[in-house]
């Protein structure tokens, strides 16, 4: 079984999923959210040091913390007012702000700022107070470096480029169904790579329906939410005949083409069935360093998709999309 | 009831979607397409003019076809080998290519070209041939007024910016569930100006499901396919409490944020529950003409939007999206 993050490169082209005779099932999932994983809290950084001093630079209307460690955060007024952890300007059970735009003073002054209890406390000029922790301000700092650590915190960043010498990652379809941290080193791997190699799923439909839920839910779509492909009289889909296909990017005419897609293979065809597989994100850059006005005229130029026939429903799709994006 | 076009043009700020203690429900549909209305054909262009004489131009790779009325349209010889419409190379049941890249000479000669019965047949250097209906080619001229044309067949591209002199389109909403020509009309008013309200349905949930089943299929979202917008305990969303709410954008957290929405008032407020409503395009328009600057800021800075909770599974989901796309 394959799965892997579809790499939006090329919507033509590129990415064969299917040779002849193959037989998997497709099935996408939008996004990753689940009972166990995706809703883990950020990791505790902690150990953030104390504040020696709290001061308002009126004149920038920046607050300046300078930390036991000697270091120093510049806080903008607006953005320490807009970003207040009180109960009236951030719901806590929502985790979203409150606040109304329509009171936000965006020009906002300070009255007062002192430390109280190890917090930041700050009084306003219309006497609204604000409390902030200082691992919270810490985390927060305006540096490059606090910056760039809150999206590794954030975002999985890691990728890896890859030709034919890539040694597609493995996983185990039960252990991957079963235990958290093989699901997580799953998760990863694909995120890193865009492609995995599930191995050991029984033979029969209905595998991909169990790992789609096991970590979120199925997108719907004019196909169905699952579908099988193999070869169907009159097909609506050239990828529902035998033929070979050409490498390809699934679903370019939909507003929002597939972020991740799961293939099965049921029943291996006797002869041929091969899948082939390009790293479109490789290609691209590839491109762009050997003919940088084809990587321009493919990544700026908007092409017409369409789709159109009777499936899961009617429907007569038309978008515009770029070849690479 | 309110369906409109979420307009992406701020993901944090400008559209409100509800009041206090408005009772209505969303939903959001991906796409439109359905059993009578998305699938109907392009319309019929006949009438054009037949073919006068048909060349291959060698030196430029380009066939020049003359018409009966005078003009002239040039085509490139890789596009009319690459859009062969034989058995062998398009797919009648998909409508779609079959051909392989990998047997696509991009930079193929002609070896002939003739009239024949009224088309245009095409001998290639390998002996393969192609046979164009001259209707077929005259549509895909490429004379920027044939593009053009074209593409306003292709595409709904009227669009009307507003503010609050806006008198909001309505239809009656078991007119629009009944009557095609009522749904198109509310679908291309939707389409023009991103909003209608839609009058007359009954004051119970499950409306805005029949409205959606007419056009197409729900998607479901972390907040599941529909939603009780009401006051709720431990609010997981500021949309569930009775306190006013700023204008904005739902749903910026999304890797795909909704296109459509449907909100269904089943209970108004005593007091309050006004619904209010921001053109972003028009409000976008604006702020480029008057601050150029910011414009640019809002439209080409990243920020990070995160929503995590508990509702149709866990989710804790993070982005980064412009304010303005």
């Amino acid at each position: 079984m394959l799965s892997y993050l579809t790499r939006w490169v090329s919507r033509g082209a590129f990415q064969a999923l299917k040779g002849t005779s193959i037989r998997p099932q497709l099935v996408k999932t939008p996004h990753i959210g689940n009972q166990t994983l995706a809703a883990a809290p950020l990791p505790f950084t902690g150990g953030s040091p104390g504040v020696r001093q709290a001061r308002a630079l009126d004149q920038e209307r920046l607050l300046q913390i300078d930390w036991d460690d000697g270091s120093c955060s510049l806080y903008p007024f607006t953005w320490l007012r807009d970003n207040c952890q009180c109960p009236h300007c951030t719901l806590q059970s929502a985790q979203a702000r409150s606040l109304l735009f329509t009171n936000l003073d965006v020009h906002t002054g300070m009255d007062q700022v002192q430390l109280m209890d190890n917090k930041v406390s700050i009084t306003w000029p219309d006497q609204h107070s604000s409390e902030f922790d200082p691992d919270w301000l810490k985390k927060r700092c305006f540096s490059s470096e606090a910056r760039q650590a809150l999206q590794e915190e954030l975002f999985l960043n890691e990728r890896e480029y890859w030709d034919s010498s890539l040694q597609i990652p493995t996983a185990d379809f039960e252990e991957v169904l079963h235990d958290d941290k093989a699901a997580l080193a799953w998760l990863e791997a694909l995120r890193r790579i865009g492609i995995v190699y599930l191995r050991g799923a029984p033979a029969e439909q209905g595998q991909v329906a169990r790992l789609s839920q096991r970590i979120g839910y199925l997108r719907l779509t004019f196909y169905g939410h699952m579908w099988q492909v193999q070869d169907k009289p009159m097909a609506n889909n050239v990828a529902y005949t035998s033929g070979e296909l050409s490498l390809h990017t699934d679903y370019p005419a939909l507003h929002h083409p597939p972020g991740v897609q799961f293939l099965h293979c049921v029943c291996q065809a006797d002869q041929g069935g091969e899948s082939e597989v390009v790293d479109g994100f490789h290609m691209a850059e590839q491109l762009r360093r050997e003919d940088p006005e084809a990587f321009n005229i493919l990544s700026s130029l908007r092409v017409d998709f369409t789709d159109s026939g009777a499936d899961y429903c009617d429907f007569s799709v038309q978008s515009k999309n770029h070849i690479i994006e």
